[in-house]
């Protein structure tokens, strides 16, 4: 956990000479296993296998990764062609994930702007370590921009717990701190506000069971999991004050891409009149789409993601995949 | 599987005078196992353990199990007391489901018609005969209702695939022959119309992914598994000609109280213009109620349905529950 605030992250370094740390999300929420990357590819191995994710994350440990590689080219002579190279390998984990490139090069110009091998070091981290700052400053300020609203609907209720409903993982882990759709939360709870949320557990990848709920868990705020299709009949029933997603992409018209559940949250949430709020930074803004629903391509994933998942068995045993024997699908 | 029909069913016997087969519906999909009931020890285990399920089901099962009670108090030398102690004990294996008491007193006011206690044996056979035929005949019913929606939308679509979404499992598995809301389905699919099924998996039981899609596949129906929030995304793509869901219980307004997803997908259809059918027999009108969000109360069931399943694991293992490990649960 890192020193300068109270609020846990998902990557830090304990010492600047030391190894870059991150918890491996793969591992949640059956075991809270802290990782160690120590050269470049331990770094490209952490955003291919989502030990990392969450675009803001994904890019700060891109640039950690170019601090990895300025450092192994002290050791083994190699100038900045070398370095170059191997930021050319982290920018291509992850091929569709702005950021990460974004993150990259922006260290690596950095890094150019220095002559001395150590000194490139130096800088690569000091830039590393002002990105993370930077996204957690946006998740905070989006934090006190959503608090009001909380703190509205707490005096509404005379104190009575406000009732928040998430959907997927736009937390701490994803962002650094605070998050996105968390950090309103996160707030009103640093606020004192009686509060609770209701945690989508978001099939196929149960992003919200898995993560949210043990983000949620670590800082202490009161949550459910529910499934997915439970959030309807909690809002039939008035057992929902408040909906806070996060977005992946938001079109100039405000159409919001986000999990693809997200969706049906938001009609229900229309038909029973709570408030739907998605909490995003300016970096999800894409000015050259307008419709949402044609123009946002939807990325097709794996069908393993739908028949498979991994749990801890009832003898015990370590986290293992389990195939939930679908006989068959057709696409 | 029944001679007298070439459509599955989930219980049948095969001889008269043999024991009663079910196919044990715990076990689905991973194994197809056919389970005998011999005694009414065996008929209540299979009701109380979710071996066999679903209101009809049930209902055919306990009127079964009254020949299973005749036919042993022909042995043991018992008379009609005898049969009416087991009928109690049957009519307790689940309290709330009406189907069962309703069963177990027709087959048992047609045993107190007859003196001669082989002749009982026969009357109560008869009776549960009769009750599994007039389920099937009800569901054939229903499909051939349905039939005329599925083939106009085939000729507004010029013969080509009508994609059907339904939600859990409202099938033949459930209702003896053809089910409620697949019954417009196979009656459409035996006429030989291009159609293919989205099935909702159905959290957190799975009633979709585990047994509709394996009824389905039994019979040869075109079919994909589809997490239950990728619906809302498929009818705004177009995807979706056509919902049909059964229901639990439906009020004198029209409200209709089916599993707990149900509502969102109807949200979804709404939104989109997609055409929504409610499958029924008359059984699930309940002409006390008009409120049915106020007035129809939703059982809550056991947290561990949300947090533990049942799969095979990825070394091949024998099904076994797997706990999603979620670290805490606030009710």
């Amino acid at each position: 956990m890192p020193s300068e605030t109270k609020k846990p992250r998902p990557i830090w370094q304990d010492d600047p000479r030391g190894p870059v740390k991150v918890i491996d999300q793969r591992r949640l929420p059956h075991e809270r296993v802290e990782a160690e990357l120590r050269t470049v590819d331990d770094a490209i191995y952490a955003i291919q296998t989502l030990m990392v994710r969450g675009a803001p994350l994904i890019g700060v440990t891109a640039a950690y990764g170019v601090v990895l590689a300025a450092a192994a080219a002290v050791e083994n002579g190699g100038g900045l062609d070398t370095i170059e190279a191997e930021a050319a390998r982290i920018k291509a984990a992850r091929p569709t994930a702005v950021n990460l490139a974004w993150a990259v090069d922006r260290a690596l110009a950095d890094v150019r702007s220095e002559v001395d091998p150590v000194r490139r070091v130096a800088r690569a981290r000091q830039t590393a370590s002002a990105l993370a700052e930077e996204e957690a400053a946006n998740c905070r300020s989006i934090g006190l921009h959503g608090l009001p609203i909380i703190e509205a609907l707490s005096r509404s209720k005379h104190g009575r717990t406000v009732h928040v409903l998430t959907h997927c993982n736009a937390g701490w882990l994803a962002c650094v701190e605070y998050g996105t759709a968390t950090a309103p939360i996160y707030a009103a709870f640093d606020r004192g506000i009686d509060l609770h949320v209701w945690v989508d557990e978001t099939r196929p990848l149960n992003q919200g069971a898995r993560l949210t709920a043990w983000e949620l868990g670590e800082v202490g705020v009161p949550h459910t999991v529910i499934t997915d299709n439970a959030g309807g009949h909690l809002m039939q029933h008035g057992m929902v004050d408040l909906v806070i997603v996060g977005s992946d992409r938001t079109t100039a018209t405000g159409d919001v891409a986000n999990k693809i559940g997200t969706y049906l949250k938001a009609l229900a949430a229309r038909d029973n009149g709570v408030p739907f709020w998605v909490a995003l930074p300016h970096s999800t803004l894409d000015m050259r789409v307008r419709d949402g629903v044609a123009e946002i391509p939807i990325e097709e994933r794996n069908a393993a993601e739908v028949t498979d998942l991994t749990g801890r068995t009832a003898d015990g045993r370590t986290p293992a995949a389990t195939r939930l024997g679908l006989p068959r699908l057709r696409h």
